[in-house]
């Protein structure tokens, strides 16, 4: 067992989705993330750097510690906690944003505590890459560093991102993000491309059609959990690098065998997240709930 | 070993790509079929039942024999041969047809040869619901029957289709047609309406994301293989029903292990089908290709 730091958002998220909507629920990429990522680790073994409002529901900073995340690194700042407000149509692969209001996130800097600068292992979750590089820049010898990010960092900042880049042992992102950093088309081309930039391992995520995972000499392919019903995709990108990091802090190993297994658990905790809105589902999933759906892989794809 | 008959298409295929193009290529779902299942089987025991125009170049049909296809049940009928010109963007999960001239085709009405009609493996290529029907009538208990369809028969002749499915053991279609038959969006959702209608199990088919085998009480995911070029995707799905059923047929059973491993070569036939323009790569893959591929398969799932 090890421990995980993840600097990214809290926010206050409104969706509408095929199934229903909510209002400014808990939502940001930092709690999805952590939600997710404790299950695998011991209470407190998560820890939040990120930044809220004045008008932070203390219900949701209660939800937070109930759930066993560290949140000494989430600082209350003057002003309104983030809000994003999205909807997402039949085709549930594709969020479309109707409106961001970064308040309090717009000028977040973000300052590791002392306590916190020795995390083995770090996720990096969307925020501006030269932050991100800020705090690969505040790190002591992490063991493992996994960045993930967006088309608008992509378009706005990509000369930041390549070189934070270089730091990085594994990268997250989507699979049209896959297209756009690389400007090609064919995935497999793209990955070639992604990784002679510098990280030693790029994780494809496909929605629906599951996830990649990709180094310099193998491939590994984990589909998504079949559903019947996806309530509110928001957050599973997150809640897939939690259970991702998660097992791999757990284990406090990084030879190939134990991230293939950790890729499947990071669909597991994804296939969780998308079955309720905000986090309802993946904060009352049990150990057992997971390693039921484990074991349910290996039938799915075993032959 | 056992045989297969497989009742289709036999085409002169004119195709566009971002990579290149050919005019009149050899084509037609029987003849990836054929070319694919034969590879896992002993000569001639892959029989094609279908018509050609008195056109049809000898080339063509030298190649079959060549390939040791059985084509005594291909009949030369008054008329040109059925034609099918079509081109792929870059989007090459999709099929954008420009001309189909039916020809020869239109009238086809398949009379299975005697000494066939006791063929154990069938698969009843993308034709007309009640030339399904049809087949079916004229053979003497098959140990399995596949069958695939396609857009213009889900819309024209749905009743038709339903009608057949009930004597059909397991259905191949790909992931728009399953979500067509079905009127619903959600695969799961879609396939467990579509297995109430008889077929003993559905094979979704998902272009670069792979296929997913349905049964009452199982799931079983296979990925596509990674390839960086893409030629000419026409014939991969017949190809896939090459491989399933060819292998099926190589053990002669229908257990869900070797419906498993039958999935995986589905896959590895369909990769090969797509790395040239027609059969050029199809038919010159040999045995030890084909292994290397199911062992990369492992490799690509298991953890």
């Amino acid at each position: 067992m090890s421990k995980i730091l993840v600097v990214g958002s809290v926010a206050l998220d409104t969706v509408t989705t095929p199934f229903g909507s909510v209002k400014e629920a808990l939502g940001g990429s930092a709690v999805y993330f952590s939600i997710s990522a404790i299950k695998f680790l011991e209470p407190f073994d998560v820890r939040i750097v990120a930044v809220v409002g004045e008008d932070f529901p203390s219900k949701y900073l209660k939800l937070l510690k109930k759930n066993k995340i560290d949140t000494e690194g989430l600082k209350k700042e003057k002003g309104k906690t983030f809000r994003w407000i999205g909807e997402y149509n039949y085709n549930l692969n594709e969020a479309h944003t109707i409106d961001t209001k970064l308040n309090v996130f717009e000028n977040f800097s973000p300052e590791i505590p002392s306590a916190y600068k020795n995390t083995p292992y770090i996720f990096l979750a969307n925020i501006d890459p030269d932050l991100q590089e800020k705090v690969l820049n505040q790190v002591i010898s992490p063991k493992l560093v996994v960045l993930d990010t967006m088309n608008f960092w992509i378009s706005s900042k990509k000369e930041s991102l390549k070189n934070v880049l270089k730091k990085v042992d594994i990268f997250l992102l989507n699979e049209s993000e896959t297209r756009q950093i690389s400007e090609e088309f064919n995935i497999l081309k793209a990955v070639k491309k992604i990784l002679s930039w510098g990280p030693k391992a790029i994780i494809v995520k496909r929605g629906e059609y599951g996830a990649i995972y990709f180094d310099n000499s193998s491939i590994f392919y984990v589909p998504s959990y079949p559903l019947e019903k996806i309530y509110d995709p928001t957050g599973a990108g997150d809640s897939f690098a939690g259970g991702f990091l998660g097992y791999i802090a757990k284990k406090d190993k990084v030879d190939r065998k134990t991230i293939k297994q950790a890729t499947v658990f990071g669909s597991i905790m994804g296939s969780f997240a998308v079955e309720s809105f905000s986090l309802d589902k993946l904060r009352s999933v049990r150990w057992k709930d997971i390693l039921k759906r484990y074991k349910e892989f290996k039938n799915f794809t075993y032959f």
